[in-house]
C-alpha cells in the first residue's frame, strides 16, 4: 500500500467538527441534539433571495461557470454595500468573490504572505484559521487575551512587542468569533498606525459586521492611508443565514493583492453560480430584515447570559457582537466534556453540542475550561439547552473548581 | 507598501482564463466571440434537476451548511451511479463531495502527497493541473505524447523508465482533456501493474466518463486489486452542462486517504447547497438526456473535423471521447494568435476564442501551433467559428510553415 502524505496524516482537525461523528450516534440512539457548537444560524434567509434562486432555475436553462473573480454585476452592486460602512473610492476591482469567507482567508494568505511568515492574532480566535495557517505554512504569532478582560483587544505596545522581522501581518476579526468583542475606531486607528509604522499587512474577518449590537460597527476599509495596508474578509454566511451559498470575497485596494488573489481564483474557475444568484439579490433586501435579527440574536443572548448567570460557577461575558460567547464552566477539559455529552449525558431525551474553547486558543493548555456557545437557535431551542447544560455541569464526572479567585464574579458588564 | 508573497507573484496564471480581458475588449468594442477556448458547454442543465434546485428554494427558508462531506443521501445515491460503470463494493463513506473537480484534485494531492513528490502524467494534459501543481509542491513529470501517434497513452515501460525513488503517483485523465484520447481496458490494466507493482498511487480525472463516443468507457475503479492505490475524481460539470454547481467528488476505497482528504473538506466547512441539490437530482435524470447530449457532442465533432479538414496545413485527429479536439496550425505561436483572434482580426463582425496548447505542456517548446478547441457551441456558431479560423489562419501575420513533414496527412483516423 502506498504512504499517504505526512502533511494529510497531520493535517489540523477541526475542534469544532471532529465531535460529529459523536453527535451522529447520539442521534441515531433517539436522543434530540441542541446544536450550539457551529454558527448555522436557524434564522431564514431572506424570501427575496431564494425567490431569485428560483427565478434563475427557471428563466435560465444552464449552470454556466462564472468569471473566477465573481458575477462582475454582484461585485459592482457590492460597492454601494460596503459605502454604507464608510468605505470611499472603492471600485468593483477591490472585490473578488470567493467559496465563502474560507477561500478568502486561504487565498489573502497565498497572495500576501510566504511560509515561515508571521502574523500576529489575538487569541482566542476562529478555531479554522489554524488549518488555513497549516495550508499555507503562515506561522500565526498568538497574543493572549483573556476572559477577565473582556477578551479586549491587546495595546498597540503589546502588538509591538511581537513584531520581528518575519511578522508581515496582523489579524483580526471584528466582531469577534469567538468572544463576541467589537472593536472601536480608536482600537482600529491604533492598530492602523502600527500596521504603518512596521510596513504590514492588516487582514480583518469582517464577516459579522452587520451584528454589532451597542454600538456603530467600525470597518477597518474606513482607515485612511491604508489602502496599501488593509485586507477585508467576508461572507454572506452569517449576515443572511446562508452558510451554504457559499459566497464570501475579499475587498483590498491593493492592487497587486487582487492580482494574486485572481490567480488563485482562476484555479479553480469559479465561485457557485446559484449561491451568487443568491448572494446578488441579498443586497436588495430591506434594512427590516437585518433589523429584525438584529433584535432575534439580542433576544437570544439577553437570554443565555441569564441562563448561564444563574448557573453555580460559570463565568461569562456579555458578548457586544457577533453571535457566540465564551463560557468559563467548572470542568476539566472541554474536549471531554463536550463529547461526554454527546456520549454519555442525556437529560429529557436531549443533550446540547458546545464546542471546546481550547481549539480557539494557539496556546497549548489554555481555555480548556471554556466552552463556545453559538446562540443561533431560537429562545425554545436554547431553553431546552440551557436545561441540559444547568444539569450537565452537577453531574460530570470531570467537574473541577474554576481556577482562579478574581473570577468569583459571575456575569461581568464590561 | 508591504511586500507580497513570492508564491503570489510567481503563482501559475491559466493560459486558458488569461486572455478573458482581450475577450471582454473585443466585446465591448461590439465584436461577437465564438467561446471555443473553455469547457462551458451551451448544452441545457436537466429540467428536471432544475426543478428540484427551484423546490428546495420554496420548500425550505434556509441556506444552511451541508456536511463537509457533503449531503450523506447524495453520496449514497453516487454509489448506485459508480456502479453502473462497474465499481464493485463502493460504499457512500468511500466518497467525499467537493467544490468541483478543481477542489478534488487538489484535495487528492494535499492527502496523498507531500511537497516534492513526483507525480508522472502523460502530456498535453489540463492546463490547471499546473497550478494544483503549483499550491502543493508536487512536481509533475510528463511523458510527451504527440499528435502523430493520436496522443495514445505511453506505454508501460515509457512509465517505468520516469519512475524514480521520489515517484509516489501516476496521473492521467480519462477520457482525455485535451486530447479526446479513451484509454482502453488493456492500457489501464497494464497501468494498474505499473501502479502496483512500484506502489504509487494512481489518479484518474473522469469527468468525462459519459463521453466516449466510440467505445464502452472503462473506469479505474474496476481494476482489480488496486483498492489502496486508486482514487478518481470526478464532476457534474460536464457531463450534465453544470459547471456553475461547482459539485465534484473524490472516490476511493483506501480509507487512510478519504481520512485526509475529509480533514482539508472541514477546513472549508461545506460544499455549495444548491449545487448538492441540483447534483442529487442528476441521479434521477433518465438515460435519454446523456444519450441526446453524447449525439449532440459526435454531431459537433464531426462537424469541426470536417471543416478543419477542408482547411489548408491544419492537422488534428479525430477525438473519441470529451469535448475537446487539438489541432496544428501553420502558426508562429498559439498565444500570440489566439490573442490577436481577439485583438486584431475580425470577420464578419466576429472572432473566435481558442486556448492556445502550450499551457497543456509542462515541456517548455512543445505546443506552440497548436491550440485546443471545445466543441462546446452548437453547430451554427461553431461554422460562425470556423469561418473565423479559415479567414484567420491565412491572414494571421505570424503564419507559419507546419514544421514536419511526416505531417502531410491531414485528418488521421487513428
Amino acid at each position: 500500500m502506498p504512504v499517504i502524505s505526512r502533511r494529510g496524516k497531520d493535517a489540523y482537525t477541526s475542534p469544532i467538527r471532529h465531535l460529529g461523528p459523536y453527535a451522529d450516534e447520539a442521534k441515531k440512539n433517539g436522543k434530540h441534539v441542541f446544536h450550539l457548537n457551529i454558527g448555522n444560524p436557524d434564522i431564514q434567509t431572506p424570501a427575496l433571495a431564494l425567490a431569485k434562486v428560483r427565478e434563475a432555475a427557471t428563466e435560465s436553462n444552464m449552470v454556466p461557470y462564472s468569471p473566477s473573480k465573481g458575477f462582475t454585476s454582484y461585485r459592482k452592486k457590492l460597492v454601494g454595500y460596503y459605502e454604507k460602512f464608510g468605505a470611499k473610492d472603492l471600485s468593483y476591482e477591490d472585490i473578488i468573490i470567493t467559496n465563502g469567507a474560507s477561500e478568502g482567508i486561504l487565498f489573502s494568505m497565498f497572495s500576501c504572505l510566504d511560509a515561515g511568515d508571521e502574523v500576529i492574532i489575538p487569541e482566542p480566535f476562529y478555531a479554522i484559521y489554524n488549518a488555513f495557517s497549516y495550508v499555507s505554512g503562515v506561522k500565526l504569532v498568538a497574543i493572549t487575551s483573556t476572559i477577565e478582560t473582556g477578551y479586549a483587544l491587546p495595546s498597540p505596545q503589546e502588538f509591538e512587542r511581537y513584531i520581528t522581522p518575519r511578522t508581515k501581518a496582523i489579524f483580526i476579526c471584528n466582531p469577534n468569533n469567538p468572544t463576541g468583542c467589537v472593536y472601536s475606531q480608536q482600537e482600529l486607528e491604533q492598530l492602523g498606525a502600527i500596521v504603518k509604522k512596521h510596513d504590514l499587512f492588516l487582514f480583518v474577518d469582517e464577516v459579522y459586521r452587520e451584528f454589532s449590537y451597542e454600538e456603530e460597527f467600525y470597518s477597518v476599509l474606513r482607515l485612511k492611508g491604508l489602502d496599501d495596508h488593509v485586507v477585508v474578509i467576508d461572507s454572506i454566511s452569517k449576515r443572511f443565514s446562508s452558510c451554504g451559498a457559499r459566497v464570501g470575497a475579499i475587498i483590498s485596494k491593493n492592487s497587486q493583492i487582487l492580482d494574486n488573489v485572481n490567480k488563485y481564483a482562476e484555479f479553480r474557475l469559479s465561485p457557485p453560480h446559484f449561491g451568487q444568484i443568491l448572494a446578488e439579490a441579498t443586497l436588495d433586501v430591506g434594512p427590516a430584515y437585518i433589523e429584525g435579527v438584529k433584535e432575534e440574536y439580542v433576544r437570544r443572548r439577553d437570554y443565555l447570559i441569564e441562563r448561564l448567570s444563574n448557573m453555580d460557577e460559570v463565568i461569562c461575558k456579555k458578548p457586544k457582537g457577533a453571535f457566540y460567547l465564551l463560557a468559563k464552566l467548572p470542568i476539566d477539559d472541554g474536549v471531554k466534556f463536550c463529547k461526554w455529552l454527546l456520549t454519555d449525558f442525556e437529560y429529557k431525551g436531549s443533550t446540547v453540542m458546545l464546542a471546546p474553547a481550547s481549539g480557539f486558543y494557539a496556546t497549548p493548555g489554555l481555555g480548556l475550561q471554556e466552552v463556545r456557545i453559538a446562540y443561533v437557535l431560537k429562545e425554545e431551542h436554547l431553553k431546552g439547552a440551557m436545561d441540559c447544560l444547568e444539569v450537565a455541569i452537577r453531574t460530570y464526572p470531570g467537574k473541577t473548581a474554576i481556577i482562579s479567585n478574581e473570577m468569583a464574579q459571575k456575569i461581568v458588564q464590561y
